[in-house]
């Protein structure tokens, strides 16, 4: 059995971390990043260029390890149809993607999510306006009550209520981003916290360093296009909190779903008072582990080696071959 | 001889490094807590009920590694007067609580300190006013010169010179916050540096991502409600005004109260002019020690296996031990 | 042969890096610091007073290894005329010193660079005015047009065109900063991606968290001082891109001045559009390393000992040793 993944999101963390568990490595994608897998970091033995190569992967005997990136690239309908097995339950992707589905898992799962306003008539504290659509958060408006939405939505073309299909309305949770990264053993039964990091965020991270004044002057819009990520780690009295998040959202996901196994995180931001409201589940391994390539905070307090998300999926990968049980976790 | 301390704040790191160094280890508090301790991360191999459970402790042979959340729990008076032995000087717990005290000591030690201002019509450059009693960040209001101190001052009801009781005035030292953390080990007469962190606080670390023209509509008070850390380091040529900085509290804590050992922290900014300006000490573990349960750049530095803050006080009690010394260290 | 360089910026690093290759160490510079790396950080086996102690630097043997600091205080000329060993390549010196030479160097190697403005009547778009001679920043501002130009320039005492000699306008790109970490191999001639920092700036990363309303009460300039910095992670599909920059930095330099090995730095932001814009390049160690003593997210995926540029440097001269290749890194 060999380990492969589409070369790119956190690629090399989880070709590493196969590596170290003593899986052959595939890599597949684009051929412009080839040598990023396997020059400049030599993390995977075979290379093989195209979007999912289903005939040379089953020939390789290889598991995907899927991330966004292979997701966003290859399409959910694909991925619900590949042939060669793929570690997680591929059940999750429609619940993720579809908000109100997501959201109905969510709730069930007890998380404290934004509310949403259908009526902006009903806006009674600051609030977020999404138009369908928008990239990394181009667009995006807070307003503060209805009079200061309709004001801010005629720039859109929203001028009744009519128009509303385009936008949707949040509640403007003021907070730090925080993400939790866990990993769940369904062959151990057990929910592991693995690290935490928030994003770096173009412009989002950046407009903070320009004086107000000049800021006025500029008008510069926000916008949360991610460009990397920053370790933290998190108030030790606040991590019950996020460990009993992650296991009700693994017990809403087998009684909605089917179960949800392997790593995901909760998206969310951490308010003056302390609470933890969630914008978003990821069912899968984020990009926010990649800092973590030799260990975490977290994972060092666990583990007696260093522990990557992605050897933590490869360890996993490892048991079930030896537990003859690799059918349990790939579907 | 058992390591226990309190199970929130940097207790992970305690009992990990004390696990470390060979110690049998307890942690005790709310019961929700306990998988935290034993099962996420198993690094207690007791776990006891209650906030300070005296009597099981000193049947545990336990000595208590003390916390900024178990002093806060248990109140400097039960502190005080508790039975099982105790890591560092308890003396320097009513210099470090009350502010006057606090501010003698850090003069003492040569510190450079905000400036406070008993009459609102001296103030001469920017300031930050705090109501007493105000969590977090509350209430807090810049001004920049006596008019604009007066005018918002009568916000809170203060009127003048008479209702200045409710408020303290300090200068703002506009900067950004750097956290080193010290350990002094009395055993060898020798401070090291650690690791230095800055604190990720909710909301002081969210309105920045808001541009200037959003929150004048929206109106956002600040706070600095502490919600994680973030590994930093230090410009290299500034590491010797922080470590002599770290000296100077040391010798004035030798001189006022008999000594300050095993870990502490001086918490402030640095200037663009380069300078360290000191806002408090806090005399014991503070959680931005977090983030290197796996060692630090600076420990790194000094260690050839991987040294935390907790792992350190570990080392420190290991060697009390072994040369019959423990008298010293504990009170 | 011993290792040497001046006793500050990433001193620390390269000389533990030195020692964990097998090689004596040697700190020069001033009396205050020596504490700080023969007793706080045991990493120089001899600590030599003065800015560049020749005579007994050559009686060492000692090679030294240049950081900014090195170059600052001992001055290009001196540095070029210097006769104890340099690591590097010299020539680079003047080029990256001089701001139109640095510019030609890194639009030969395909950079994308902040547009100059020669007449602030082009202006079409945000610019950043910075006035010649402006430490850390102090005296630069943003405009957006060339009115809004005009009435700042008044400040500075510029009224028209022949006012223009002393001031730079240069396109102001809002993006994250992103500093990645290269080092060279000549003996290889293999390229690695060491490590990737931002900076953590006085008082650029402060005014953020006080509240636009309050940052236009007490009306804060912006200053860009070196505090300290913080580890990152890029985005991985963002990584080929900055290796190629990389890659291309060191070919035009190979057809420009000779060469540029070792370590080096391209300093840029990141903007929404993902497009990497360069300020700057450091031919030499940055102190954006300093994070990673023990190895970073990156130097872990290609080697599986924990490596900091410090030690890539000392690698690079303990092969040159075993090849009887030093002449080809030494200048």
């Amino acid at each position: 059995m060999r380990v492969a993944t589409y070369a790119s999101h956190s690629a090399l963390q989880i070709l590493k971390g196969a590596k170290e568990e003593g899986f052959e490595t595939v890599a597949f994608g684009k051929s412009r990043v080839k040598p990023l897998y396997t020059k400049y970091f030599p993390v995977a033995d075979h290379f093989i260029e195209g979007t999912y190569p289903e005939e040379r992967l089953l020939e390789l005997n290889a598991v995907v390890i899927p991330t966004g990136s292979f997701v966003a690239h290859l399409g959910i309908e694909l991925v619900e149809r590949m042939r060669v097995p793929y570690y997680g339950n591929k059940e999750v992707l429609k619940w993720e993607s579809d908000r109100s589905l997501e959201r109905k898992w969510l709730e069930k799962a007890g998380l404290r999510l934004p509310r949403v306003y259908e009526d902006p008539d009903d806006i009674d504290g600051p609030v977020i306006v999404k138009p369908h659509g928008a990239k990394g958060g181009k667009g995006y408006f807070l307003a503060k009550d209805p009079e200061d939405f309709w004001r801010k939505a005629e720039r859109l073309g929203v001028r009744d209520k009519d128009g509303l299909g385009g936008v949707q309305i949040q509640e403007y949770v003021l907070g730090v981003p925080v993400y939790p990264h866990y990993f769940y053993s369904k062959l151990n039964r057990e929910l592991e916290l693995m690290s935490i990091d928030r994003r770096y965020e173009s412009n989002a991270d950046a407009i903070g360093r320009i004086p107000a004044k000049e800021q006025l002057d500029l008008e510069f819009g926000t916008n949360y296009t991610v460009i990397g990520n920053i370790p933290i780690v998190l108030r030790e009295s606040l991590l019950m909190d996020v460990i009993e998040a992650g296991e009700r959202t693994v017990k809403a996901a087998e009684e909605l779903v089917g179960g949800l196994w392997g790593p995901f995180c909760l998206e969310g931001v951490f308010t003056e008072e302390l609470e933890f409201v969630v914008f978003e589940v990821s069912a899968r391994i984020v990009a926010g582990t990649n800092p973590f390539v030799h260990g975490s905070p977290y994972s060092w307090l666990r583990y007696d080696k260093p522990v990557s998300t992605g050897r933590r999926i490869a360890m996993e990968l490892r048991q079930a071959l030896e537990e003859d049980r690799l059918g349990e976790v790939l579907t």
